[in-house]
């Protein structure tokens, strides 16, 4: 089984975080491919840069149909152009948001997803939200730091992550946290043993969810929404 | 007031039909342009075209934003890139399925969209459950008819969206029908008489509103999601 | 274009104050008329008011019907008997609140209701689910001043409103503010500048929609709920 | 204990067969007083006369809290003025579709509303949502005959409510089915028989969950929205 | 009328109480049987204690039957099992938190609820949002206090619950409070005065719900969900 | 990797036939356990039956937690106890239902749940309204088959399950379809090349799932509704 994993930013830093966490949790006989999206915005805070990477993201997909990949992982916690790729892929696609929200209400009854910028939070309740899974999302935090500062090496970004973890469980009665950046991926055993909670890392969830689809020989539908786009 | 009026696809006869229409409904000494997204797809059929069309679009607002106007209508309704546009605009930016469902919540109890193709009825679903009006609309339904068919002279296109409505308000006890297609907007007249129901256009309903927001003096926030982009 | 803005009680400061907004932000060309009920209570605090005011608010839509007017505002943001006016009306009857948080949903992903009593603040919450945008409203708020206090001219009632948003800023995360009362619409801008966020005027709002239904040439439904009254 | 059930609208005959409904199932030691709204229109079909009704019912409820009843049912299914009579009312207020909806939850997982009018339809629709039932409430029909016609002897109104119920079961799977018409309390036991299925009469749920309540020594709480109306 | 009170766990100090609530509150010629599920957990502190309990509650129930109940109560809070007493009962079924709850939305336009262990407060949580009203339930607060301990003599629990209620008042702006506990029964009277906010307690609640429903001629509706389990 | 895949009725063919489709879809290293809850009954076909497999299920979750087994799958599309398995679990249960509706959400917009029985429809519409996922969700149809007909060499229930998927996309106009039984599991590929539409069984999900979450090192939370039950 092959699995593309594409960074719809182009910080081939984080393509290669994400590819790490991504290859240490697939089942054996899995091969992940990891891309970045060329030519779309080094990171993705909010609607604008995700419009504007999406026809990036869509390049990689159409490189990957054309490889026969088996699925495909959209690896930005706002889930961008899922529809779009679902359109010309043939495999299951799999987004962070969807995946790791999803993968939280099966452990716990409720949750609180943490952020980086507050630009970011209604984005994510919105997709919470279309997901039908308001009812057990606590609340969505952001830890207050710029996505790009996941990747410098002598920031504090996690220690404000985990403190906001710290908070989310005081404050919000969460049984369980989502990380809600790909960025935040190679934090997630360090954050779990700090604060003693299951903590969800979208990039890991999906990867697994894309695994899961593909080995339970289930495909993207095409007789509805998601049809091949009409030829132009 | 200067309304900005963009067809995010680039089909320069519907961008013409598109600014009569909202030049027929705007009020005296509202000025509306209306631009074509060049290098966007013919037509919006679907997720795929959208997520194409997206940057072009914002090519446009970005545009008119330089030459100040006072309003940004987005003339397709599946509601693309809105989030983007709200991001880099000053005032209010208006979409088509939002304003027309907006409109018939206040003139009716229930409404029935009716759009041209199957594939884009699960778009316009998620768009009135994410506006919060799923308990008002009766029903999403396609006529079966391509976008551009509504460019040809001599097609049946349009005595197939009348033959929907009339379907609808037998089947679905609706009170008023949105059309789902901003081409579909020199027919509302006619589609009115015939059926003798509300018939709500999107391109009328939301260049009033945009009218609307401006005169209010009300503008696009700029202190959470729709904050201008952050640099890169 | 004839637009009658009737204030749902009887105090008629508070409808010159009303009267003043809409003519303010009204259209060329349109014409506001606006109108007390006469014999209803001298201000609309909680459910028994608006059921004492709503048969005199109607004797004001009866009339204005008769004079043929083109569109109705109730303005109180209650919505006192928005359903009965539409049964007697022929063009469209926007209400305070259902215009105002539609508009703050078209610029702002989120918003808090400021409103005067804490009695009124559960109706506003009922009229936002009602109207299907909960999920955007952040809370509603009460400064605890009565209605008539904004009348008076020594009252601190315009700070209390101030801190009360200031709060709604600092505590909801919201991205706009909706004044929930008619009487307050005279303190937008100064509030707009106050606090830096979009306040949002329920009467401005309404009459700028009432304006927009009229110039898409919309009319109240009349073949379901809001068909004529049956004759008795 | 003493229950007040009182008929918003004006027609005697009404009034004397939902006061020999309650007496039928109140329970011993109850006493039932009946009143019809003088002065309301002689039935309640829309928001128009629920609007006009309503001064007159509350007149009734002030009347009727001076004689110390200890509840009060609203014996009409819109539920009008329900807010505004718990406003002036000690006790509990129960109206006749938030209690055999209610009830109805309690004995089926699901069910349909049978009402007579189709314009009744939308408005009995906003109350069952309101009340959170949505998802049980399979459908809203209508039987299309005048309120009025339940009172004619020789009218063919039974047949058609039976007939409705028939379509009900078969079309709908509902588990039950509501009387959405205080006018067809009489028809209970036969439409049982009939159709073979529970049904629940708003009338009879309405006198018993009042009963209920002040059994439970229960009052309409008056630190909120229902506080005794402000002094005008 | 006879009414079996059927307390699912096996601690029969919490039966005599339940017993004496029920039988308090019971309207003249009612006769209440309370039974304990013997077998049962001693206390049903979450999903577990629940599935252990409910086919003990079952054996009950079946009993019950033969001896020709007209109506059952399930004296838990948690509602354990009621789908499946539903099946094998011929007269209505009521728990505890579906009365309390739907009892509350009738005096109150918002409750609290208040129960024992914060592992119960998600439980009850999902039921809420089950029967259609988590749009009237601000929290669901747990006093941290063990179920038993409200049986203990000397415990401090009962000034834990009344502090907990008065926080509620104070933080969540509820107008009403339900006990969210079967053994809080015999608290209500104290916290009501102690408070001055209506207290709801469920075992009244379901005791005078069961009335109700069995006095409007009401019985589990058997052509769908809770038809008799099918032989095995 | 170990899964206990259990099977909560007592009928062992039914067993292997799941064991047979765990194991085809399982990853390379993961080992499938299949046990029968010994003592339940033979078939789950309404509240009753699960209620009284419930507590045998539960014997086999306690024995696979001694064997240390990795994850648990709960085999019957009802979810029965699935809140009380997960209190005793250390690693993640997935339950058909919950596992079928989420893989059904990320391959299409729509989906609709063929089951065997019609009573066993309105349990899963609660299950998938519970989940979050009932905007997605067409429509509950049963095949009207007992469980066991599934069972039996001779019967025509593959026919009418086959039929009933083919009105589903007719009439439902829905994306995927959802088997709603376990006893469905080995029909999956034959249904999918009779209809041409994705077909989603939940073994097959459930236990790829549970795969998932275990390869993303995600144990069931222990700090609220799901901690170790507590000690009697």
């Amino acid at each position: 089984m092959r699995i593309a994993v594409i960074n719809p930013n182009s910080t081939q830093s984080m393509t290669d975080k994400i590819a790490a966490t991504a290859r240490a949790v697939c089942a054996p006989g899995v091969e992940i491919e990891a891309h970045s999206a060329k030519g779309a915005p080094i990171s993705i805070e909010g609607h604008y840069d995700e419009a504007m990477a999406v026809p990036r993201l869509l390049d990689q997909v159409r490189a990957a149909e054309e490889r026969r990949v088996d699925a495909i992982v959209v690896a930005c916690f706002d889930d961008p152009g899922i529809g779009a790729c679902r359109e010309i892929a043939t495999g299951p696609v799999v987004g962070l948001c969807e995946a790791a929200v999803k993968a939280a209400s099966m452990i716990a009854t409720s949750f609180t997803v943490v952020t980086t910028l507050p630009r970011s939070a209604p984005i994510i309740e919105e997709l919470v939200r279309r997901y039908g899974l308001d009812h057990q999302c606590r609340r969505v935090r952001a830890a207050a730091i710029p996505v790009l500062a996941l990747e410098e090496p002598g920031s504090n970004a996690r220690q404000l992550v985990r403190d906001e973890i710290l908070r989310a469980i005081e404050e919000d009665r969460c049984e369980a946290v989502v990380l809600g950046c790909a960025g935040m991926s190679d934090l997630v055993d360090w954050l779990s043993e700090e604060t003693g909670i299951p903590v969800i890392d979208g990039v890991a969830a999906a990867t697994k969810f894309a695994e899961a689809l593909v080995g339970a020989r289930l495909k993207t539908s095409k007789i509805g929404a998601y049809a091949t786009p009409n030829a132009k």
